[in-house]
């Protein structure tokens, strides 16, 4: 049957990206309230449609924040029951002179739909959506389907923990497919098996009670930017490599089927540096793909301290502040890897130094897809069909918070299963989302949902 | 006569305290065009004033921006013409909420006057002005007078090189006389022999093309807070020495006058340190009077990059900035100070670190009023019998510009002759002027001018 309902999916691919393009034109920017009535749009549309569609149960799940859309197909009794996650919030347009159309004008150039949250995420959410739907009107689902569709993503999930904990009906599920969470590779077919873990602590300096005239003070009190240079250039080595003793004790070593996977998806250093005018850097002794999937991070993403205003001040700034991110490997924990770089900042920080850390939340840990799970490989299975190739097991650099915070809190797994591709410009302007992505998404989900209707749900609470 | 004309100008204390007050109350904001009128009625204020007191040819000199006051009395043939230098331009008056009297209502507490501008430096440029009144009252002053009172001397004084390039005869003299430029201590009579120079330099570094997402490129590219820490790192040694090659090549060395004059003024470190929350710091070699008097700086007075808005963004920055002013030390050509620390920069950058340079203006090189000066003696002697006390020769940590484009532009020497004490926040909130620095002014300056009736205007020129 789900040769069939992806042969109806592709004759009704017209409409479908007309329905994309409307989903598009709906600007739910959840971090500006601003947005706030564009966010309403989009959680109308996306509920009407799953309405309309068949779906039942469609209602909001509030959690104190921008509520989630759930709603429910559950006619497949003895098959197990899926959530599929998307998000329909996106991340603000800005800056919006860097834009060649409107960000919330959706516009065709050259087989791509140029739009903000084209990429990341309504496009594979909206492929999700009506393969359900598709398949309600075929006679029914393979498996038992729980949408959860989030309107936070884009500012760090704040209310998910709330909303888990207060509709957990509409959470009860044996594993979870995520339409976010896109390909690795725009030549080679892959599946992400994990994704980098998260951390974020801030600290801020004091080397006085006050700012000081540079003229009154300057050569004998210290500058609290000075300070703040020392400490961050303390953090790596010349040539990249984390320098926080004991950083790494917790690192699961790369063993050889990661290695395996990181060799069979090379990246290609010139493309990769030439697209941002950057040159190779990093840890020597691991590969590129290594460094930016498998290894650590400590990334400062914001300083600062002093005058930063036009001109000149000579002023001797008692303050500076610093905005931390960890990216954490397998097998990383979130809270040490916070303990052990505040340690090192502290044990570095001289007499009359002061330090206040502010730790960013609980932080993610990385999320792996074990060698054999039924969810792999089921996903190989249909990649390997659609693509006539076998996919390539990928991590991502990046960190897919619900993928933890699902196998936290409910103890299930998840399977990204997008089809963003990884040039397609997200957070930045002129997003895309090929419209050939669209079409290899209506072919590919219906054999997924099928390919899952044969697992036994208590194996995939097993893996 | 000095003692007579003292001994009136202290009979009308009050009223010059009541002058003093008016003159206060004029908000003269020179940054801020809200203030446009407070200026305009402080020109008309002082205009008023020295007209009234028998000051000939008060006008306005213009360069372009805030235009200075000038006014002259010649009457005393053959004897040196000095410039009287003062301003009546004043800082903002922000943060208003810590202002315990309203900054623009001058109010009496303890001993003091409290207002915007008392110290800096409007009680000090009055005083000149109702000594040389008080002169011309009692039949004439002791030496010819010109009169320069800047509006532009708290925004870095723009309009100075104009004014001089268009107004020659107003600013023809043998010295100046500077009511800026204050005593260096509570406690110890001083006079004021120098002041550091002053550059600056504003750099920006750059990794890539543009800002990253720290989970898809962390680890590979390098990041520009990272880079622009090693860089700010690099300046200093671990004590807080200089650390740039050759930085200090040029500065004359310290020699034995210069050690007694700061050993003979040293700092109370518990006070010093404990007034501002701090520890001591610095050259170790060098009591902290030389740190803050003699020896450079090199200060980053701003650095940022990447985000510094509220919560976290998981950015890789390709591009952070820093703003640095030097204080230079006696003999330091200001040029070759930047070209140095431009120079250390580049040679510390790795390949795929770019640097752009913005020079902050030519810079100011130190001021010296040589051993043996004339108007060093003459301000010493008057010192002396005013205070029953041998003043300390005091070097200032901070730059007088004017001294320095002075001697450069019209060829004479500064002596800098201010009331003002360094515990009086200026440029901060509750600035005030001590009641009796207001009557030692009133006693010291007409003594002054007598002294300075004996120098032979050639001489001057000579020294």
């Amino acid at each position: 049957m789900s040769e069939a309902v992806a042969e109806r999916l592709l004759a009704r691919k017209d409409e479908i990206l007309e329905r994309l393009k409307a989903l598009l034109r709906l600007p739910s920017v959840s971090t500006d309230p601003a947005y706030a009535e564009g966010m309403r749009a989009t959680r109308e549309f996306l509920m009407a449609r799953l309405r309309e569609g068949g779906v039942a149960d469609v209602r909001l799940l509030d959690g104190g924040g921008q509520p989630a859309i759930t709603g429910a197909w559950t006619g497949a009794p003895g098959k197990p029951t899926f959530i599929i996650y998307g998000h329909y919030d996106v991340q603000p347009p800005d800056p919006l002179e860097l834009w060649k159309s409107p960000p919330f004008e959706p516009t065709i150039r050259d087989g791509r739909i140029y739009a903000r949250g084209a990429s990341d995420v309504k496009g594979s959410t909206l492929i999700a959506v009506e393969t359900v739907i598709e398949f309600i009107k075929a006679g029914g689902c393979p498996v038992n389907i729980r949408f959860f569709l989030e309107g936070e993503e884009e500012i760090g999930s704040p209310s998910l923990p709330a909303i888990i904990e207060r509709h957990p009906d509409a959470l009860a599920g044996d594993a979870m497919i995520s339409a976010d969470g896109g390909r690795a590779s725009t030549t080679v077919p892959t599946i992400n098996v994990g994704s980098r873990g998260l951390t974020a602590l801030r600290f801020s300096l004091r080397t006085a009670s006050k700012d000081m005239h540079s003229g009154r003070y300057g050569g004998a009190v210290r500058n609290a930017n000075h300070e703040m240079a020392r400490l961050i250039a303390s953090l790596h080595d010349e040539a990249g490599r984390i320098a926080v003793p004991g950083f790494m004790d917790d690192l699961a070593p790369i063993g050889d089927r990661e290695a395996a996977d990181a060799a069979a998806l090379p990246v290609d250093e010139a493309a990769f540096y030439g697209a941002i005018g950057a040159k190779p850097y990093g840890t020597p002794e691991r590969s590129v793909r290594e460094r930016i999937t498998l290894l650590p991070t400590i990334e400062v993403n914001g300083m600062w301290g002093g005058y930063t205003g036009a001109g000149t001040k000579t002023v001797l700034p008692c303050e500076a502040h610093a905005k931390l991110t960890m990216r954490l490997g397998p097998g990383m924990d979130p809270a040490r890897a916070q303990r052990v770089v505040r340690e090192h900042l502290l044990a570095r920080a001289p007499e009359g130094v002061s330090l206040t850390f502010e730790a960013g939340g609980p932080g993610t840990p990385a999320f792996t897809l074990g060698e054999g799970h039924p969810l792999l490989a089921a996903a190989e299975s249909v990649i390997r069909r659609t693509t006539n190739r076998a996919p390539v097991r990928a991590r991502a650099g990046g960190t897919i918070p619900i993928t933890a915070i699902f196998k936290e809190r409910l103890g299930i797994d998840t399977l990204t299963f997008g089809f963003a591709m990884p040039d397609e410009d997200v957070h930045a302007p002129n997003e895309f989302f090929r419209l050939s992505s669209l079409e290899e998404g209506l072919r590919a989900w219906p054999l997924l949902l099928t390919e899952l209707g044969r697992l036994d749900p208590a194996a995939l609470r097993r893996a």
